[in-house]
């Protein structure tokens, strides 16, 4: 087949805006999943505006051509991979954001850096929660496609909780608003739920508008060292049991030694696991919450609890917890987990990870927003040796399946991109399978939006 | 037409479950909209478990009858009046509900009311959060399907944000698992809160698997009276911009004397409008908050503000905004509007409706949750008034063409159902609406699921 001629394409777009460049599509060929089987794109699009958008896509729909749209490229799961002979359509350009402190809302357009919008807030004295660990280098648009958590949304949510309001692009280049700035909204079947999470299949998301919080209150971080995996994943139940702490955070002994060899910030290099809590309650009551977190972690075994209420150490320990994946990177190349489960499975999946690694005879260092079940194992392997990559390959599904057997789920933030869609239908059977290819058949018939991705 | 053979039905379900009873089926006509169009029922079906509701389902897709699912009948805007001709299913029966504190999740059948749930919860030392103003009397299932609000989601938020997993029967009988007890789950499209708010268009809800949270702290009251709505629709935004109230609901004169007309409590007859807060956060901070409020309510004109931490008092306000829709209903019928705006024009939205009682010479009384911007003006009218009744049909339009006009929504927490469907696609614009209703197709084909709501 011949390559589609992109002439109508580039004269209806600005000068400049569609690029064919070999050196700069190989750019954005891969993102953070670094899946070696990623295509070249047929070309890349830039746009600035909603209508540019509308553009490309009526061009693609016009001419049967798939589109793979792209925020920041920092998907673990394959979501933004490029598709060869698809159109990426890079919305990292599109970067009008504005803060609306009377409703008390952010309007963005998907380019933004959820750090970026986070800035903007705080300027105007408001708070946008959801802080996935990579938030300095990902995009509001990603974040809505995969339905992002983090760190604080074990007490405050992820991003299908803050918004209020889209503007998408349908498969046959129509732009739609749905919802809006009221806070609440019965109007209709919930479309706005429905595009948040859904990975770019049903349409591509133009603006957002989010719902900002009062500043967060100061936190008190509370630290413990643990003998073991097992002692700190009881220990977290303990908390739960009791209390919504603000952060729960875990990373075992390998992620510890790593972040320890990049940051040299004194962590307990003996301990076999850490947990990172935060109690954000104002007064007495946060002490109560860091008395409570105190108890519950020395009862479970832990060797060394510290506590502080002073920030700059707070957010020390926070950037340790996130600095775990770029540390144990380090080590080696990655497979990257994302499963979750009930919490009181916790400590069988963390078990369940070790004996998997043992059997595959692979490193699998597991950090996790442990408070709400949610982990990361992190899969080391070396990409050019073909047994150890056929093991972890083995090991990646081996933890899927565990989860799925534990009532959980094979992602809890990350979303199924293209690296997880073999054991989808294994998670949620046949029948749900079947609605939810109704649901995207319907809304785009030809299949053009992110093709490979979830189905 | 004649009417169907209902005897396979009746012999594929236990005995006596198909009721064809014409009294009995009087009592399944209407909801709490008293749609005076209201069909008569084929039959009622009152299942026990999935499987019965299957049975129906297949029965009714396999003979082309539509069906309408009613929970506990206090819709407000129609969602469950019967449609001539349609088998009506009531979830009333289905009354199975677990609390597992390990998860902290219930698990409910439909039929469950509201407040059975708070109470199994609190039993247990946790607290369902969603606090319709009929908590007592609202059903699970119907609160699901209308993603029902209240009183604490100002700051707790609304039914779909505890809705973690669910069992649907679709139109086909096929019954589906989607979400768990994981507390995040990125797997797939987000189909859990599709449907939630999708007013029984897409499927019927037999089990809600809800998240549950630590109790609540003791909240705090402060009761504000204000010379106009215009004062006290300003102290809400005085409040808003400030802090996050754990409640913040507003009653008009109307609202305020025909409640004390019932409850004889002592509410400031004289005053234009009343506002009652709360502040739920621990000890100082809490203080923090009431004064705040306080200060608000003050700066804004209040004549008389009164505070209480005694939760004999505080609950006796939070009753008395609760009575004012039956006690304002002791004046006449009532039209209940339930219209939402961004909170900057509440006061624009309140004046509003003021003009629209004037211009069309009915009472119209507002409660609202203000701290949501959402609305509930109460059109009282006389039904054997034809001439009355068509000014409250005229004003009832009027104010949804307001909310649209102000950027706001026809329904922040009932639904659209049947009474409100002529104005869905003014708010929501063509695209929407056809995209809404490829959805719906592509689910529910043959239209067979609660037909006449929304579209």
């Amino acid at each position: 087949m011949s390559a589609p001629d992109l002439t109508s394409l580039i004269d209806s777009l600005p000068p400049g805006m569609v690029i064919t460049d070999r050196d700069i599509l190989g750019a954005y060929r891969f993102d953070r999943a670094n899946d070696p089987d990623a295509g070249t794109p047929l070309a890349l699009v830039r746009p600035l505006t909603t209508d540019h958008v509308q553009t490309a896509v009526r061009w693609c729909a016009s001419a049967g051509i798939p589109i793979v749209t792209r925020g920041a490229g920092t998907s673990l799961s394959g979501g933004s991979t490029a598709v060869d002979g698809a159109l990426m359509i890079s919305t990292e350009k599109m970067r009008r954001l504005t803060i609306d402190t009377a409703t008390r809302t952010a309007v963005s357009q998907p380019g933004m850096l959820n750090a970026e919008v986070k800035a903007a807030a705080a300027d105007r004295g408001l708070w946008y929660p959801p802080d996935p660990s990579s938030f300095e280098i990902c995009s509001i648009g990603g974040n809505v496609a995969t339905n992002a958590g983090g760190l604080c949304c074990v007490k405050y949510g992820v991003t299908t909780d803050y918004v209020l309001g889209l503007e998408v692009v349908l498969a046959d280049g129509r732009a739609l608003r749905i919802g809006g700035k009221q806070l609440k909204d019965s109007a209709g079947l919930p479309l706005t739920k429905l595009f948040v999470g859904s990975e770019g299949l049903l349409g591509i998301v133009t603006e957002v508008t989010l719902r900002l919080l009062p500043p967060q209150a100061p936190a008190c971080t509370v630290v413990g060292s643990f003998p073991s995996v097992r002692a700190a994943s009881e220990a977290v139940l303990a908390v739960t049991s009791q209390i919504r702490p603000a952060m729960l955070e875990f990373m075992d002994s390998v992620s510890i030694n790593a972040v320890e060899d990049m940051l040299k910030m004194g962590l307990d290099r003996d301990a076999g696991a850490l947990l990172v809590a935060q109690s954000d309650a104002p007064g007495p009551a946060g002490e109560a919450e860091v008395a409570l977190i105190e108890q519950a972690f020395a009862s479970c075994g832990a060797g060394e609890v510290f506590s502080t209420s002073d920030p700059v150490e707070s957010e020390a320990f926070t950037a340790a917890r996130r600095a775990a994946i770029p540390a144990v990177e380090k080590i080696g190349a990655l497979l990257l987990e994302d499963v979750g489960v009930p919490l009181p499975s916790l400590p069988d999946l963390i078990d369940g990870v070790a004996a998997i690694a043992a059997e595959n005879d692979v490193l699998i260092s597991v950090i996790a927003h442990a408070g709400d079940g949610n982990t990361h194992p992190l899969i080391v392997h070396d990409p050019t040796d073909a047994d150890e990559t056929a093991r972890a390959n083995r090991a990646f599904g081996q933890i899927m399946d565990l989860a799925i057997s534990l009532g959980g789920t094979i992602t809890g933030e990350h979303g199924v991109g293209r690296l997880k869609k073999g054991w989808l239908r294994d998670q949620v059977g046949d029948d749900v399978m079947d609605l939810m290819s109704l649901i995207k058949t319907a809304v785009d018939p030809q299949g053009l939006l992110n093709p490979g991705v979830m189905f």
